[in-house]
């Protein structure tokens, strides 16, 4: 029999992915038993209550998300208006944590851990003989010693864990990709430099602004002795990036109720689209911050130098990756007939998306990035290569996807904040938390806001900063980047802060979108054609090319020339702007229908190009196109005439913006008891009779 | 340190579901590694690793089923129509199989798995003390003896393998709900005898006589000396079970378009659905067969009782879960206005679906039958609850989700035969299994299509039998079930064998279903309701009254009168068919609709239900309502009588069927070149035109 271990159980601090993993396990009452085949039966017995708890596990999420959807349904039929789903998820999340925390008691079988081994390594894959039979044990993750002991009451509060890594892997790509693929891209366009500068240079603002607040707390904190173990500024810095991941998803529904200005409703989605992915990758090269030497906390040029090109690379990949994957997509249902079969189209996206964020991670780079990129581009190109069909299909697939793992996602950190097993509260760190996250929001908007309205000829208001700074909600994004990795009490005091910056944030900054927007005097439902021509002095604007950034009108006229011609059906024909040399080339890649319409394609989606008169409703939620006189047209260029970029910019700008600025799956409450709720039907039926009159 | 101890790698046999489970190994040359930290950064990277190769075998099979998307689609533009889209997946995956056997070799890092332990238990979960830091493993299962040394060549293959409860888990639900979500009723009804015949007594008697078989040929394999293993006769039994379970849909996919006699559809359509469920609880009973003493394979009538007993509980307990689900979802579709919020509906239908399933899991029975039942129920019920537009969502979601889900299973198939590391191929065993299958695809339907003929007023011919007989296909419920446990030789030897009796059926059988049909002279091209009217012997049908079974009619009146006002909005209210005691229950339960609508409402899936010269295409593809003269009309009834449900019922029958059978997903192949390939729209304005003419 060899030597005799004793094995101590211990209760896991990596939460286990419990899902469908083949976990067997014998009662240590049969370990001497000789009947292979009891030994057998128990095991598949005790394999089969693993499998019926992950199925019970999993139903109390499914629970959960029903009586969220069913309350949020309550909310609308009776107008309730002071909460909004993510937030209510988050409660029923709470309420289901404290049952399972102080209401249910389950007794754990300890008799099946109670054996410990001692050996010189821990590789992944474990071979154990016990009676001549060989089971094989995989390599779950570390346990801190305080918590070997410590098992009995856990069992079941381990149980409604999940690995970290769902959230990254299954939960967060769907949320992302479809903020991608819902962006409304000619406001995004139109505010594109200040989108990135908020989004890039703010966001490392901010982390930096947190991460010096924090440090000031931290050292506070170790000089009063409140300090429980390490906390380095890289910690600090981490700190910052996780928690400048803005995720406003309550705020912008409500802008989209209300139809608050478009600028701002942009500016606030581009900016937490994009910082997203800029927290992601940031976070991930401060915790690549790894100088030589025994203290790997030392500030040295070197790591810094790389971690920066950590973060240049990882960001640069998984953009590429992401625009490449939609590239393919473009054109592989650009030149097949696809449209044809809309099953079969919706299901080629549906893997080819799925494909980037694979891609990405087994290059090893960031997937949620890559996904974005990938949804925006699917948006811009794809998009108008599919049949109508396939249109709804993958939006309506995108949506449902979206709300389902966004409102499980707020569930759960709900229930975190009562089975996570190793909160750490620190009311300090906490105080000092939300100064910092206050402080950071402060220096990421009012700077950089004065410094963009220095080029902007469209200023952002201070009531629009103002609005800006107060919708810096936490979510979904910076509750996964705090709980991937929870080992350390550094990591655990992070996550505990976080969840209530969150809560916060979503439950109060949330509910009181609709006070501040009264407060700030933002004016709501504005109907964004008049908006645009009117200008906020009350001048109307004929011409608004010289607001077009330059870099805006560069992408543009190279996307309306190169791109779309390439990657789409629209015209003009690359055989016409392209060289004479690449013209092989530019017969092979020109589509038929490009020639038909020597002028602009008029998309389903074109939100960017307007022929005279024309009022186009881009993609959202209808997809209308009525001229002047309130007759249907489709596709007609004006006059069969080659319209150069430049006048189509212009009359673009010119006729102002008509686009529906929605943000997927955002529901609408009505603005007042008199109004029916809008359904999608009548809110098409409401948008053309606007559009009509 | 304690004892030492020595790990001997392993291979282990049971796949495992190495999908986003956090996996750390450290590299044995770190084992005396004093830097924590240096341990950390190196079990994370190894954990990278880990994760990057699971997205790679993912992505494999991403780009698996993009091939198979595109092909199909190349298939469908040039008129192939040899081979179906299942067949597809598999003749690729086999490619990729290939592939990944002979030409990639990937050297594997075997420096992490070579420590053993002995220990006299195997635990569930087990502390490995390495230099005072406490890891945590996982028990993932046996090993066979044979395979401890055998670990080298294997780590690719073994990647790219699933935990085989990933296909009851994750891929069957979604492919067997959408098959009784989109099951055809009417014919299914008309038909229900027969169909329970088949499913239930042929699919245990084919398993029997299979069983017989293999015990037969085993027996004469041991004889000659060429048995490796043990092989019981319960094994036969098992087998005989698994390979029972019939899934023609590639049969089924030609049927819909040559449009095949209806009754041919719905037999073969309603048997396969149902055996797949009577296969699986079947096998479950079997091998939960353990009769008392040491020999657990002798013939004890308490345990086969027992079985029986398991059998039936099971089924029943998984049925009502299903139809409880379905049940509950229709209420809440009813009662609440969720139609106006197309987004919320739509998840919830999902959320309630999939709960079935985890409910039935959890509670022990099956929750592969669990949803099926629940698909009928929802498709009966909670689609007329159900807006249009969640309709059309929740039908195109489980649409999309089965193709994804049957193509993967199918190309996984194929890519098995050449990863799958445990196979047995014995020549004899494979000979006998087909010969096996054959007798009992036989004995199953002639002896049965006889004794349902003495009852059956429209007999089912003997061309229909030899058609039935011959698109016995097997398919993914087999392969899930031979792959569910493959530890002993007996199991690797059915799996190998059900491999191939797989690509046979699917590639031979499917292939030639077509040269089948015109050899058995089985008209295609049939109109549905002319051919309802005209019996197979040419005299006119006025009254098909005699020819509904009784079972049939005691169900449809209950259904009429009770279940279908209590669970959706159609008439009669429940205030005129309960008793008086019931009067508050009733006038609680009932919709208003049902008040308006004394006669049938007319539902958009009512299949069941005709007014006067009304013609409804039932849901499918179309839901329009034409009277005779063509106009359209909706929701009337008839002269707002009240229509007792003999009454409903004589007219349903003596108007036939104008059902378009049509199952889910299958592609619609044009008979002919000269008519364009049938997408949606275009079929919708076919059966227009049809039906207007």
């Amino acid at each position: 029999m060899g030597s005799m271990c004793k094995i101590n159980a211990a209760m896991s601090i990596w939460t286990r992915l419990s899902l469908f993993v083949l976990a067997s396990s014998l009662c240590l009452c049969l370990c001497r038993a000789e009947d292979s085949a009891m030994e057998n039966i128990v095991t598949e017995k005790k394999a089969e209550e693993s499998h019926r708890q992950d199925s019970a596990d999993l139903l109390v999420f499914i629970l959960l998300l029903t009586l969220t959807i069913l309350t949020i349904w309550l909310f609308k039929h009776r107008r309730f208006r002071f909460l909004h789903e993510t937030g209510l998820a988050m409660i029923y999340g709470l309420l289901v944590g404290v049952v399972l925390r102080y209401a249910i008691h389950v007794p754990s079988d300890m008799s099946n851990v109670t054996l410990s081994c001692n050996v010189n390594a821990s590789p992944a894959t474990l071979l154990v003989n016990v009676s001549g039979k060989f089971y094989e044990y995989t390599l779950k993750g570390e346990i801190s010693a305080n918590e070997v002991n410590d098992i009995q009451d856990n069992e079941m509060l381990r149980k409604v864990t999940f690995d970290p890594e769902v959230f990254f892997n299954i939960l967060l790509p769907p949320i992302i990709f479809h903020a991608g693929y819902s962006l409304k891209r000619r406001h995004f366009f139109r505010n594109l430099g200040s989108i990135l500068a908020y989004a890039f240079v703010g966001t490392v603002v901010s982390c930096f602004i947190i991460g010096l607040v924090m440090y000031g707390c931290v050292t506070l904190m170790k000089q009063i002795g409140h300090l429980g173990g390490d906390f380095f500024f890289t910690d600090c810095l981490f700190f910052g990036a996780i928690v400048s991941a803005t995720d406003p998803v309550t705020v912008l529904a409500i802008f989209n109720e209300l139809h608050v200005d478009a600028d701002l409703y942009a500016l606030l989605f581009g900016e937490s689209v994009l910082n997203d992915a800029v927290a992601v990758v940031l976070s991930s090269s401060i915790v690549a911050y790894q100088p030589e030497g025994d203290n790997t906390h030392t500030f040295e040029a070197m790591a810094m130098l790389k971690s920066f090109g950590i973060f240049l690379g990882v960001f640069s990949g998984s953009f590429a990756l992401g625009v490449a994957t939609g590239v393919v997509t473009a054109l592989v249902t650009k030149f097949t007939k696809l449209r044809d079969f809309p099953l079969l189209e919706t299901a080629l996206f549906f893997l080819m998306s799925w494909s980037t964020f694979l891609l990405a991670e087994a290059c090893g780079f960031t997937g949620v990035v890559a996904v974005l990129f990938c949804g925006m581009t699917q948006a811009h190109y794809t998009f108008n290569n599919l049949s109508p069909e396939s249109q709804n299909r993958t939006k309506q697939l995108f949506e449902l996807l979206n709300f389902l793992a966004e409102n499980f996602i707020f569930s759960y950190m709900g229930l975190t904040l009562f089975t996570f097993h190793n909160h750490v509260f620190n009311p300090i760190f906490i105080v000092g938390a939300f100064l910092a996250v206050f402080l950071g929001r402060a220096g990421n908007i009012y700077p950089l806001s004065f410094l963009l309205n220095l080029g902007r000829r469209n200023k952002i208001g201070s009531n629009f900063q103002h609005m800006m700074m107060f919708a810096g909600l936490r979510g979904a994004m910076t509750f996964a980047l705090s709980i991937r990795d929870t080992a350390t009490y550094a990591r655990q005091m992070m996550f505990s802060t976080t969840l209530l910056v969150v809560f916060f944030t979503v439950w109060i900054c949330g509910g009181g979108t609709t006070q501040m927007l009264s407060c700030q005097k933002i004016r709501v439902g504005v109907d964004t054609d008049v908006e645009n021509s009117i200008g906020p002095d009350g001048v109307e604007r004929r011409s608004t090319k010289q607001e077009s950034a330059w870099l805006f009108r560069i992408w543009y006229n190279f996307d309306h020339n190169y791109l779309k011609p390439i990657l789409t059906h629209s015209g003009p024909p690359l055989t016409a702007t392209l060289p004479a040399c690449c013209g092989p080339l530019a017969r092979c890649l020109t589509s038929p229908q490009a020639y038909e319409n020597e002028g602009q394609l008029k998309d389903s989606d074109s939100d960017l190009i307007l022929n005279d008169g024309d009022i186009t409703l881009t993609y959202g939620d209808i997809t209308v196109s009525t001229d002047a006189t309130g007759a249907h047209t489709s596709g007609t260029p004006v006059g069969g005439v080659v319209v150069n970029s430049d006048e189509a910019l212009d009359r673009e700008l010119a006729f102002g913006d008509h686009e529906l600025v929605i943000r997927g799956t955002r529901l609408v409450l009505p603005m007042d008891d008199s109004e029916p709720p809008l359904s999608l039907d009548s809110h098409r039926h409401r948008h053309k009779n606007e559009t009509m009159s």
